[in-house]
């Protein structure tokens, strides 16, 4: 079917932030790589997650091999429960990604699955596929880039990556081996843009730890309540050394806080003295100077711990003066509001904030230019298509590959549901397949553009008004007073002037059509005109109108 | 009344970005300095914009001798027409505030109030206070500093402010008098905090001019947009020179830049040859290379010119490759998704853009740090307010004034309602008065906590159902099928089972009711409970429920 081609095609994270998914297809065999969701903004009401449509991958559903998943961050593997509901495939990924799947499975219990955990440097032959795990650094521990080699030739993944020369757990961005596959041969490179248009060099992790430190150090005296991302284990295993460092105990708090501690600890990924920990609860019985909390919530989200403890409501952690919060995170473009929010509330209640604007406690885990160009020039790709970012990271991404004696001919750039066709020496754009999001909403999965998420916009700018009249198209009357009922229109102090005046609207329509004999629809149409034109008049407002006309 | 004390009363812009309004009241007098509005954001659906609760000025309307107004952005006299409706009030400022104000009044012809155009150094006497106002350099030409002498003693109001050693116009902010003034003595501060978690200086403005210059150079045969903010008339003075030293026509283009440019021009703010502006229709007739159009929408607000030009629904421009658009600003705090939206939109149709992230085509208008320290060490207070920014900026601004020597006894941090009374040696909080956000919503008014709002944010989570039932209860009959209607709700493809299963519900709550001499209230809540938990148990979802029984 495919000419001994590659077909790769893109079904997230290429244009956008988020929902990363990949498959590699050759003859009749596909592998996926990565498998993620998005957090829905504000443009999405009542949305609670965003997963790529996967009807590409339902349809071929018996050519899939493998989903291979490069690291545990939810833009990875947050729909692979939505995946594996539809097709069973077994899934690769190291301990820590797989502790953090099989966390997430749990919701899901009756969905079988099998799970195979890989190293750096294993080497995986699944038909015509040869899969190569690289490890790579970057802010979750157990991150790996991916080789795939075919007889088409090989891709790089590089996965979310960045090139720390002092990593925590010692073990550095295979470097050499990248540049060992890029001398063998590499046709084509997938490379993550996040942080391209960031100049020079990403911040060393260790460089965190040594802000931290100091900050700790200097306030010897206070407690101390550090938040950062349950998922940064390497970042949480400074803080603890720190803590110990100090004698200070530690306590957890946060429902990801304490499910992540505790998957790293199990699996070796976090190391430390178990007698250190202390139950949140019983850190009101430890001196201040004794005592560093560890909670969720850097990103202001509404209902974590940090969050309800600037809101003075949370029970085991009520923010005093003597406390410093350090926020070990910056805002995800998007959430600056709720983290100022939340920074704001705890100075307010007396405690010191530290936060990244303020001094170094937090690093990116994406690569800056001088990384990504270090990255392309180990590789030494034919071709190239920049992923894992908004269409303007893409696009610079290029600019930055062609700075470095790349032809323009040999880029392409992806977009959402692109398939594009690889061979030892050509690469081209093939066409679309079906691709974009899916709305996770409760119980219920919808489409971007459906009317529900049209509804609730129109509802959230402008309200609802509801007219219900009662009419016997017999007799030619209305049988029953009007009923009009508004939400989200009419300010208190106006409500009742409103509603009696709506009411005269509504007779005076009512009056303009003879009823007998009449269509409840015809009534409805003139009702919904003049009531919605008199809103209009009295609020420049047109909320949607909803009318019930009902029959004796 | 107030023991010859100034009383300062804090309406705005404290504890928060925008609205910036203070009133200063020695005995009968009040003089109030700025009345400005904050545009909302996605937390408050539907409002237009958020203005200062005035009750207090309403109260005391007969002491209020001026409106000073420091600057002519939005947040300082965007609530003038709102106040004037209220308040009789002649306005003190310079003649582009002024201009502005007036473009402003334009849409209240009803509203004649009386402004007097005022010059840095000039000094004006109203009752017991005299005023001065002080040049400044900020991001909006004609911006002051003010300094009030009362018998309580002097209080020095930066306004927004930076110091630029290169002003676009030859006027550095006056350093001399502030230190004169200051070695007079100075009770008190009142400094602008926006960027105070900023190290260092500020870029000049000048060389933002230099950078744009070189870009502009570099790109001679492309036609250039450059976007930026209509009231930056100094950021307009250098695009206008530059675009005549590379011998391009200059075309404007959206409302306020239009607006803007003009007032400008009449005044004498802004200065070139009328002969390089052409009409925005004719650009077409030009070449590339002899253009370059100035436009609103460096923020990406939906409904810019910048914003539709990218939407490819702009009439008399369309983006071709051959375009390089300069967004000349940085996103505001919450556009960041409009802004970037905007420049992917602007890649995909071939354009190549520049923006802040990729070279230094902005510059903030606020000091930062150092700036800071020389405004405090110049005016030498004895007492300190920190005022525009959130809490966290007042907090560290107050920091930062302590590393420079001051008591923090002596340092009150301001939030919204706060009053405090000055004498000559002593500053104290004495209580809080009526103060608030007031939101203006088409033709509404209506406080924070109103319904309205409450109703729209559950609206746009969640949805709404209408139930709406017939009965007799006489007979102790349901008279005619329940009708059910949803928005928001439910996903197309579940509508149609979901509507007969709702009904069977409701059919089954009415049976639970013995229908006889019933109160519909007893009806409608039974029906409540009942369909809520039917959606819930459906949808996961908790919608807004109205329910509305008629009686035959």
């Amino acid at each position: 079917m495919n000419n001994n081609k590659l077909k790769i095609t893109f079904l997230g994270g290429v244009g956008e932030i988020g929902k990363n998914m990949t498959a590699l297809e050759y003859n009749d065999e596909i592998i996926i790589i990565d498998a993620g969701l998005t957090f829905p903004d504000d443009d999405l009401p009542g949305v609670d997650i965003v997963i790529p449509d996967m009807t590409y991958l339902v349809e071929n559903k018996s050519k899939i091999k493998a989903l291979l998943l490069t690291h545990g961050h939810e833009d990875h593997i947050g729909a692979v429960p939505f995946l594996l509901q539809q097709v069973n495939v077994p899934i690769y990924g190291s301990r820590l990604t797989l502790a953090l799947v099989e966390n997430k499975m749990k919701e899901y219990p009756k969905v079988k699955y099998k799970a195979i955990s890989v190293k750096p440097k294993n080497v995986l032959k699944l038909g015509s596929f040869s899969i190569e795990f690289i490890k790579v650094s970057h802010s979750i521990a157990g991150s790996l880039a991916i080789a795939v080699t075919t007889p088409a030739g090989t891709v790089v993944h590089t996965g979310d990556f960045k090139i720390d020369y002092e990593p925590i757990d010692g073990v550095m961005t295979d470097l050499p081996r990248l540049g060992e596959i890029g001398r063998k041969g590499v046709n084509l490179l997938l490379c993550e843009s996040t942080n391209v248009c960031r100049k020079g060099y990403s911040m060393s992790e260790k460089s965190v730890g040594r802000a931290l430190d100091e900050i700790i150090k200097n306030h010897a005296d206070n407690r101390i309540i550090v938040a950062t991302f349950a998922s940064n284990i390497h970042r949480m295993q400074q803080i603890m050394d720190i803590a110990e460092k100090y004698k200070r105990k530690i306590a957890f708090t946060g429902r990801s806080m304490i499910n992540v501690s505790e998957v790293a600890m199990k699996i070796g990924e976090l190391s430390f003295n178990r007698e250190n920990i202390v139950d949140i609860e019983k850190v009101d019985k430890l001196d201040d100077k004794e005592v560093l909390i560890m909670t969720t919530g850097s990103q202001g989200e509404p209902m974590s711990a940090l969050t309800r403890m600037a809101a003075g409501e949370f029970k085991s952690v009520k923010i005093r003066p003597n406390d410093l919060v350090i926020l070990s995170a910056s805002p995800i473009p998007g959430n600056e509001k709720n983290v100022y929010n939340v920074i704001n509330a705890l100075y307010k209640l007396g405690a010191d904030v530290i936060y990244d604007e303020l001094a170094d406690v937090h690093t990116s885990g994406h690569a800056c230019q001088e990384e990504l160009k270090l990255m392309h020039s180990l590789v030494k790709p034919k071709f190239f298509m920049p992923v894992h970012g908004e269409y303007r990271h893409l696009k610079t991404h290029k600019e930055l590959a062609m700075t470095l004696g790349m032809d323009a001919r040999n880029i392409i750039l992806p977009s959402i549901g692109m398939q594009v066709e690889m061979g030892p020496n050509s690469i081209k754009e093939v066409g679309f397949v079906t691709a974009g999001q899916r709305l996770v909403d409760g119980m219920g999965i919808g489409d971007m553009d459906s009317n529900v998420l049209r509804e609730r916009k129109q509802l959230a700018e402008d309200g609802i008004c509801v007219v219900c009249v009662n009419i016997n198209n017999v007799a030619g009357e209305v049988t029953s007073e009007p009923f009009i009922i508004t939400r989200g229109v009419v300010y208190a102090d106006e409500q009742e002037s409103f509603v009696q005046d709506a009411k005269a609207c509504i007779i005076a329509s009512l009056k303009e059509t003879d009823l007998r004999g009449v269509e409840p629809s015809v009534i409805r149409a003139s009702l919904r005109r003049n009531i919605s034109n008199f809103i209009f008049r009295r609020t420049k407002r047109r909320p949607m109108i909803l009318t019930i006309v009902t029959l004796d």
